[in-house]
């Protein structure tokens, strides 16, 4: 619907529209219209004893990675308020880097919507966490 | 099911188990058996611009205030993996403040379910957003 | 926001949009502004061995008395496209009648929101299940 | 981790613990390990005016579509208690049959979770829905 952005160019947006983004750590690694990967650096304050990532930060990489696969379709548009999101919680998130890879499955006119699939760095074989989550689309893309 | 803990033991054992709860700035402001209140100190830090707040720290407020109530009810046991949570976001959270006020609705042998309330601590009148939320239970209490 | 329709409005209403309901085995048996119970009746086709309700039934439930609810709230309008539903099976639904409390939590202009208890109508105290749900406002209410 | 059963023994399975699936007009298509096709046929007596099926049934669609699914994986045991079921309903489901695609993400010793995607199967490059879901598995599971 959009231009394609530059991968700098959506950097540099993130860092204004949702500096916490950068703050707790999450980056961009890759994204392409409807599609992204989103890393969240392991950082010793976001752990729980064991070792364990707290839930909250990995809501927040699922919500991080869908906008950037949101953006990456419809352009660097300030979009993009959160509607609902769920996350299932499958296996401990225990140590490392997360990937999460985000999908788009519907662009509409009012609503976007997708999933988003996370595992550790290093055993991308197993899924830690599983989100789906819709954004409100900005008025400007409902005519 | 277990024995009531006191507001300082809670405290404790939040510090000890989920220590990124005090460093999201997220504190117990009243639990008993089944509900309890969390609140999440206003930080420039989590604000996007226009003051408005992450929808990532809302999910762990949430995720904290229902812990909270389950401990409040079962006693402190080092329990409560996050099955699933889903969040329904109303409004937008702007500026200070955010209270979670949550409700056990069930304590089984396998899950304890709950719902969670979030208003600005300044206009308790309006939700802004709603949070419902799964937990596992630890062994022992299947027997 | 809309004028208050009568219960036989309503059902009538109900009848020509969502005959299904109907059809179903669900009646309304209160509604106010924001506030709704429907009734599914107990019907053999719909149980399992061991005489459990399904799951899609109790579903269809809770949209349908959500769906009340919100009518309740705005008038009768044919509006109500549900965007999204997640329903938490609680305890076993067996045998009778099931009653569905819903309860409206935010209507906006483009979204409606709410939550909706299940329970047994003999059983009153022990919630079976608990949904909640979101609407698309027809576009009527957006000016 | 059970034995993979046919697709004649699992009609019969179903027939037997899950009745109401074949009363809805709800077959299995398609089902191996991990994966499964449900269909939903098309019948006026579940359509609203103007075509559309009702959300209840495309909900009962993917919990019998993931259902069948699990069984393909774990072998036919008479488990499967939902704990919870969330979907999006992405575009009008509009006319004929609909197709459940189901997939598990993860089967565990408590718990299994899938997605489900849905189309039209005359249109099947276009999601109607999404869902999400939990099942609890069989005690018998857990040694």
């Amino acid at each position: 619907m959009g231009e394609q952005p530059t991968h700098a160019d959506l950097c540099r947006f993130l860092d204004a529209q949702v500096p916490f983004v950068k703050s707790l750590g999450i980056s961009c690694e890759e994204f392409r219209p409807g599609y992204a990967v989103a890393r969240w650096k392991r950082d010793p304050q976001w752990l729980r004893p064991g070792g364990y990532l707290f839930g909250g930060g990995l809501m927040s990489l699922a919500d991080a990675a869908l906008y950037m696969a949101i953006l990456g379709q419809i352009g660097l548009k300030a979009m993009a308020v959160t509607i609902e999101l769920k996350m299932n919680f499958l296996r401990p998130a225990i140590g490392g880097d997360v990937l999460a890879q985000a999908q788009v499955l519907k662009v509409g006119q009012r609503i976007a919507y997708g999933e988003v699939r996370l595992f550790m760095a290093d055993a991308q074989d197993k899924l830690i966490a599983h989100a789906t989550c819709s954004y409100a689309m900005p008025d400007s893309e409902r005519r």
